[in-house]
C-alpha cells in the first residue's frame, strides 16, 4: 500500500510554517544547522527558529534547546540533519511533540545500502504511525522566498532571493541555493524542493501543492523517477490547464533508466513515450539542466501569444535563417507581414516590409537610428499577422545604438501586449551581459542563445494553445 | 559553368599576404576602410597596408594612395568596401594592377534586389576575366591571427586573437569579430572567413584550403547553403580522416530552407539527409549557434580517446544520470571500473569503487580533501576501462576546495594520457566563471552546460573513431 494513500495531508506547514526546529550541528562552518540558522536569519524568516542540540547552548544569539519537547510552543516543522541511525527516534520525538512536517536532510538512506534502505522502511513506518509527512531523506532542502524560508545546510554565500512566481523541484539537490547561482537570473523565484529519496512526499504531492499555491504562477520540474505514472499525468493534465508546468525528465534512454534507481509503479522511461505523454498531459518538456532554471522566465511577465506567428527583428539575415528552422521545430512559423502595415514600413525604409526584417543594411542610411529602430519595433508588434516577436540586439563595442535599444525597450515596456524575446550578442560577453541585463530589467526575458528564445516563445505559445 | 571549374587559384593571398589594398572610406568611425587600417595596425599584421581613395592624404598616419595604380609596390590582397555600383570597375583596376585576391566587404548585391543580382553576375564575368578570385560579396571578412591580418570593417573593441589552432568559416558575419567575444573563449583561433554571397570562394574551397593550412588544426563550419554537394561530401569525406570538421547546418528544415536563399545544386537540406551525410562524410555535426565557437576547444589540445568508456566524477548523482542519458544519444557508455582498480579505490574509500563517482557524501569524512581528491582522479583515468573523464566541479561559495582543485588539475596536466572534459556550477556565476578560467588555463575545456561536456566527448570519441 501507498503512504500516499493513506495521508493525503496538506503540505503548507512545509513551507509556510510559523516555527521551525533545526536539529543538527551547530558548529560554525560551511556546511549544517549553523548555516542553515544563519540562512533563515539572513533571508529573514517571519517565524521562530528553535535549535535543537544537547550539546549546545548558544548559536548565533539564540538559544538551543537540549531537545523537541524543551520547547513550549509549538513547532510547525523540523528539519533533522543528524546522522541517519538517529533520525528514526528523532521522528519518534516530533510525532510525541506534535510535529506534522519533517524535512530529513541526513543521508545514508535507500541511497546509500541495504542497511540504509532497511533504515529508511523503518523510517517511513514510524511517521505513518505518527501522522508525519516527511521530504527527502537525503535532500538539501527546501525555499520559500516569500517568507524568508531558506534553511539551506549549504552556505552558498546568499540567503534571501527576487521574490518571483516561478517554483522549482527536483530529485536532485542541483537545484537549492548552493549549486545554482539564483542572484544571477533575471527572475524571481518563489519555492524550491528537492524531493531526496521521495520516501513520502514525491512529485505528484509537489504538483497539486504547487497547482493550489496562489504565489507559484510557474512550475518547473525535474524529474528522475515518476512514483505513480498514471496519478502524475492525471495531476498534470489538471494543473497544466492552470499553470506553466516545465518537465526536465532524465533516465529516458535505457542506459539513463538503469543508472536512475527506479522505482515500483514508475512511469516508462523511454524518451518518445515520456514525449508524447508530455504532450497529452499538457506538460512543456524542456530538455536540458539549464533550462529549468530559464525556460520559466517566459512565461513569468510575457503576455500570452494568440497564435504561432513570429515576427523577427535583426541585424544579420543569418539568425533569421536559424530562426526559422529552429521555430519549425517548434511549431512556429515565420509572420508575413500583413499588406496594410506593408505600408507602414515602406515609409519607415523603401528596403522594409519583409520578415525577417533585417536592419544591417539599412543603418548606414539611417540619420536617427532611436526614432527609426522604435518605430520598426513598433511596426512589426502592431502587424495583425504577428503574434510574437524575437528581437536580435547586437551590443557593438562602441555601444553607439544603447541608448536606442535601451529607449525602445522602455516604450515596447508600455505598448507591448504580445510577447517579446530577446537575443543579446556583441564581441563582449561583459558588454552583452550588461545590455542583456537592462532589457531584463525592463521586463522582457533574454536568453544566451538564438535558440533558446525561439523555444521559449514555441513553449509560450504551446502553453496558450493548451489553454484555449 | 562554374566559376570553380575554371579556376582554382590557392587561396594563399588571402590569408598570409605581404600586402594589403584598403579601398574605402577612411572616415574617423565604427565601420569602414578608417576602421580596417587601425584594427590591421593594433593587431600587429606584419604585411604592409596600402590605403586607397582619392579624397583622402592621410590615415592614422598612412600615406592615402588615389588610386591602385599609384602603389609602386605589388598588392597581393584588395579589401573593397565601396558602394556596389563602383565595385566592377575596381575589380577590373585589380586586374590591371595583378592582385590575383579581393575581399568585397560591399554589399547590395543578389542578397538586395534584381539589380543587385545582375551586378554580381558582372561582378564575376570580370574577375573571371581579370584571373582574380572573390570571397563575398557581402561579407564582413577575413581574419589569419598568426600574421595579425584582422582587416574588420567593424570596430570590435579587441583586435590581436589568441592564436590557436581552430579556423572557423561561414556565410554569415555572425562569426566575425564584432560578433562574438573571442577575447572571452578558453582557446586560441587561426583563421576566420565569411564567404558572404560566395559569388566564387565557397564552402568547398575554403575546407580544402584548411586541409592543406598546417596552421589550422581545428575546422568549424557555419553552412547554408552548399554549393555543390557532391564535391563538398568527396572533400569532407578526405579532410575529416586528417582534421576534425565540425558542422552546423541551418535550413534543415522546409521553412528554413525555403529562408535560406537556396542555390542551384544545393546539397538536399532535410535534416536526416544532413545527418546521414556527415556520418558517411565523417563530418561531426553540431546543432547550436554557440556550438560553432564552443565545440572545438575539445579538439584543441584533448588527447584522443581509445574508446566510447566514460568515467563520470561529480558531487552529485543527478548529473551522473543526466551524464548516462546524454551519453547514450552520443554513443557513448558509462565506464565498469576495472576489478583491480577497485581495490585501488576501496583502499582510498570504503564507498568508492562505481561509476559515476559521487563524492557529496564522502566529503565530510575527508580529512585531506587536496590529497583525497586527486588520488581518486588518478585512480579513474588510470582505470583501463576508462577511455575519458567527464569531471563535475562544485565552485562553493565559501572556496574551500579551490586551492584542491588547481592542484589535481595542475597534476592532470602532466599525468592525463585521456580526455578530461570539466563542468563548473555553483552558487555564484563570478566564482563558476573564474573557476573554470583556471581549469582552462591548465589545458583542459570546460563547458558552460553539462550536456554540452558530454556530447563534446561525444563527438571526440566518434572522430578518434573514424581516424582509426
Amino acid at each position: 500500500m501507498n503512504f500516499n494513500e493513506l495521508k493525503k495531508t496538506d503540505l503548507n506547514p512545509f513551507f509556510e510554517p510559523k516555527s521551525i526546529a533545526v536539529i543538527g550541528s551547530f558548529r560554525e562552518g560551511g556546511f549544517g544547522g549553523y548555516v542553515v540558522v544563519k540562512s533563515l536569519m539572513e533571508a529573514g524568516f517571519d517565524g521562530k527558529i528553535f535549535p535543537v542540540n544537547p550539546g549546545y547552548q548558544e548559536v548565533l544569539k539564540l538559544k538551543v534547546y537540549p531537545s523537541l519537547s524543551d520547547i513550549a510552543e509549538q513547532v510547525d516543522l523540523a528539519l533533522v540533519m543528524i546522522n541517519a541511525r538517529n533520525v528514526v527516534r528523532i521522528i519518534e520525538e516530533c510525532g510525541r511533540n506534535h510535529i506534522g512536517s519533517v524535512v530529513v536532510v541526513a543521508d545514508g538512506f535507500a541511497e546509500k545500502d541495504e542497511e540504509g534502505a532497511r533504515l529508511q522502511r523503518e523510517l517511513v513506518e514510524v511517521a505513518r504511525r505518527c501522522d508525519i509527512r516527511i521530504i527527502g531523506p537525503n535532500t538539501a532542502g527546501i525555499v520559500n522566498s516569500v517568507n524568508g524560508l531558506n534553511p539551506c545546510p549549504y552556505d552558498a554565500g546568499y540567503y534571501g532571493f527576487k521574490k518571483g512566481p516561478v517554483s522549482i523541484c527536483s530529485q536532485t539537490g542541483m537545484i537549492n541555493p548552493q549549486a545554482y547561482a539564483y542572484p544571477d537570473l533575471g527572475f524571481g523565484i518563489n519555492k524550491i524542493c528537492d524531493l531526496g529519496n521521495k520516501c513520502d512526499v514525491n512529485e505528484c504531492d509537489m504538483l497539486e501543492y504547487f497547482e493550489n499555491d496562489d504565489s507559484t504562477g510557474v512550475i518547473s520540474m525535474y524529474l528522475e523517477s515518476i512514483s505513480d505514472g498514471t496519478r502524475f499525468l492525471e495531476i498534470a493534465r489538471r494543473v497544466s490547464k492552470k499553470k506553466p508546468v516545465l518537465a526536465l525528465k532524465v533516465g529516458t534512454t535505457k542506459a539513463g533508466a538503469k543508472a536512475s534507481a527506479s522505482h515500483t509503479g514508475s512511469l516508462a522511461v523511454d524518451d518518445a513515450v515520456f514525449g508524447a505523454a508530455c504532450s497529452q498531459a499538457g506538460l512543456l518538456r524542456i530538455d536540458k539542466f539549464s533550462e529549468l532554471f530559464e525556460m520559466p522566465k517566459v512565461f513569468a511577465g510575457q503576455p500570452l501569444p494568440l497564435g504561432n506567428r513570429v515576427g523577427v527583428v535583426s541585424f544579420t539575415g543569418g539568425v533569421g535563417v536559424l530562426a526559422v528552422d529552429e521555430g519549425a521545430r517548434h511549431g512556429l512559423v515565420l509572420a508575413e507581414f500583413s499588406a496594410e502595415n506593408k505600408k507602414v514600413f515602406k515609409e519607415i525604409s523603401e528596403d522594409l516590409g519583409t520578415n525577417p526584417v533585417d536592419l544591417g543594411p539599412l543603418i548606414p542610411t539611417v540619420k536617427d537610428f532611436s526614432v527609426f529602430y522604435s518605430r520598426i519595433l513598433k511596426a512589426v508588434l502592431a502587424d495583425e499577422n504577428v503574434d510574437s516577436l524575437f528581437n536580435v540586439v547586437w551590443a557593438d563595442a562602441l555601444g553607439k545604438n544603447t541608448s536606442a535599444y535601451l529607449e525602445a525597450y522602455e516604450e515596447l515596456k508600455e505598448y507591448a501586449r504580445k510577447p517579446v524575446v530577446t537575443w543579446v550578442y556583441g564581441p563582449s560577453s561583459a558588454i552583452t551581459s550588461e545590455m542583456a541585463k537592462k532589457i531584463e530589467d525592463f521586463g522582457f526575458p533574454v536568453f544566451r542563445e538564438p535558440e533558446t528564445c525561439i523555444k521559449a516563445i514555441g513553449l509560450l505559445t504551446r502553453y496558450a494553445n493548451g489553454k484555449r
